[in-house]
């Protein structure tokens, strides 16, 4: 056997304590059972050199990430996680040892969300790439779409924005004064940087938006740039306030003035927050929900006839997204 | 909108008269409704520098590949492919219309397997890269297996082996003597390279072996490599006799030596054809579906007790297979 079946084996292994499917890896494919519901499945890939680099990130935290990203896109939908397919692209001189701190990033979350890792795929590649596809449940026909908007429902976001984005300048020794701000507050940094290595996908949330919420998204891009594809999806305008935008104690520390931190919680990707918006009577139940979860879901606008996403108080007319190409 | 976007349309709008899922790419996670059956998953990556080289390979045979392999897999099962996630890892200066390309050979293989794309997504990355995960039905408790083969079985492989890996050194203008012989003889090493740049999935195959078939596995890594797969998974031996190998008239001008071009048919890898063992009394409706199908199925050997695969007539005691990490 090469040394293709001794990195599945090290990974799978690592991994393996997460409930495993009926019939896991072993055969062509893995056979999944018929479940009650709908079928939601997506696909996301972790890059080296793009999504991370090896100096600066933990193999576990990679492997963390990698499944992260995916399951934040089944809780947007409202959907409980069953099943992922890692497929591993490994640089020459990748070790077992390394596949272990890979799979023991991912099993750590996979046990935790109820994941069970069903079968995957090892090849060479130039640099170290994970490309994860998740499946989740959910009842038919109550998937959360970003199709949903309507005219006078509120906007809402969940927990702090901008986070990731300042730990990712902090991890690349730039971003100019405000991270030099940080330097005088590390527990804020560590925060900040943990946000970016470790995102936390919203799966208990988006589970109890399921009839709650008109629409959903996950942010990946960026607060303004994801709030278009609701915009567009649902043919309506999004009127978001910057001065409502949830912050956390590190953005306000990098960015004392508020709205240069305005227009860093908008436009700061991989938060991995979920963007929803619900009938105006529903309030009351998302903030019982907010208690409920331990978890701050704070209302940042309101949908209206139109078009596009507008956001006020960041003093500039454009807020730029987050581009995974740029 | 930034270039992610623009490739993911390009790529879509040209693989695109696929049949679509009932909520295809376009939300957080593609929604798939209950099938009837059980659901196969799989996911496999072809990688440029890896798999093939942007100097040798057309993208429309890029696209067709990525989408072959995996459906390949889906035929060992004996599933019926239902739907595909696309992960796109793109390089500096590709462009739109090289997009349009890749769609349009994963298309082209989409629609004529009725495999309908649901999603997908697109990063940079170092060299091009499709991740592909496909999803396929079959009748619940009845996917074949690796597990199944039975002492007295046939073993059966189907198609011709060989000739993908000796299209692969014309490719690289390498592979010494066996090469140079088929110069005299283009059509027959066009045949070869087709070969190994559009592997055809045996999805019809696959499909009417259901109920048939004891256990099957595809052909990817080599013939006697993957045959070790069904003899570990079954707990039995395979004895394969190498005079029995089916050749192409490829591959009897490449190694006018008998033992020797058995060689090249157990250890050549890529060939996506279907190894399968069958009890005995299957051999008249095996030979039947043959001719239904238009497709050589050739018995090469059989299962008996004891443990690993034992091929003989090749004048060696070792053939290795296809190390996809070599």
């Amino acid at each position: 056997m090469g040394p293709e079946f001794q990195l599945i084996d090290a990974f799978v292994a690592a991994a393996a304590a997460s409930p495993r499917g009926p019939r896991g890896p072993g055969d062509d494919a893995a056979v999944l059972p018929r479940g009650r519901g709908e079928i939601c499945v997506t696909v996301d890939a972790v890059v080296e050199g793009v999504h991370f680099r090896r100096a600066s990130s933990r193999l576990e935290d990679v492997g963390h990430k990698a499944l992260a990203v995916n399951l934040s896109d089944l809780a947007a939908m409202g959907a409980r996680p069953r099943w992922a397919l890692v497929a591993l692209g490994v640089p020459r001189g990748f070790r077992i040892a390394d596949a272990r701190r890979l799979g023991a990033g991912f099993g750590a979350l996979a046990r935790q969300s109820g994941t069970a890792l069903v079968g995957g795929n090892v090849t060479r590649a130039p640099g170290l790439a994970l490309t994860v596809t998740v499946g989740g449940e959910v009842a038919p026909g109550r998937a959360l779409r970003r199709s949903g908007a309507r005219p006078g429902d509120r906007v809402w976001a969940s927990g702090t924005l901008g986070d990731a984005r300042l730990g990712l300048a902090l991890l690349e020794r730039r971003g100019g004064p405000e991270a030099r701000r940080l330097r005088g507050a590390p527990r804020l940094a560590r925060m900040a940087i943990e946000r970016q290595r470790r995102p936390v996908p919203r799966l208990a949330l988006g589970a109890a938006l399921v009839g709650v919420a008109s629409s959903c998204i996950d942010l990946s891009d960026g607060l303004v740039q994801d709030a278009r594809h609701v915009a567009a999806a649902s043919g309506v305008a999004l009127d978001l306030d910057g001065g409502l935008l949830p912050v956390s104690r590190a953005l306000v520390a990098a960015y004392p003035d508020g709205r240069a931190r305005a227009r860093a919680a908008a436009s700061g990707g991989e938060d991995y927050e979920l963007l929803f918006t619900a009938p105006a009577g529903r309030e009351a139940a998302i903030r019982r929900l907010s208690g409920r979860l331990g978890l701050e879901l704070t209302r940042i606008g309101e949908v209206r006839r139109g078009r596009g996403v507008h956001l006020r108080g960041t003093g500039t007319a454009r807020v730029h997204g987050f581009d995974h190409l740029a």
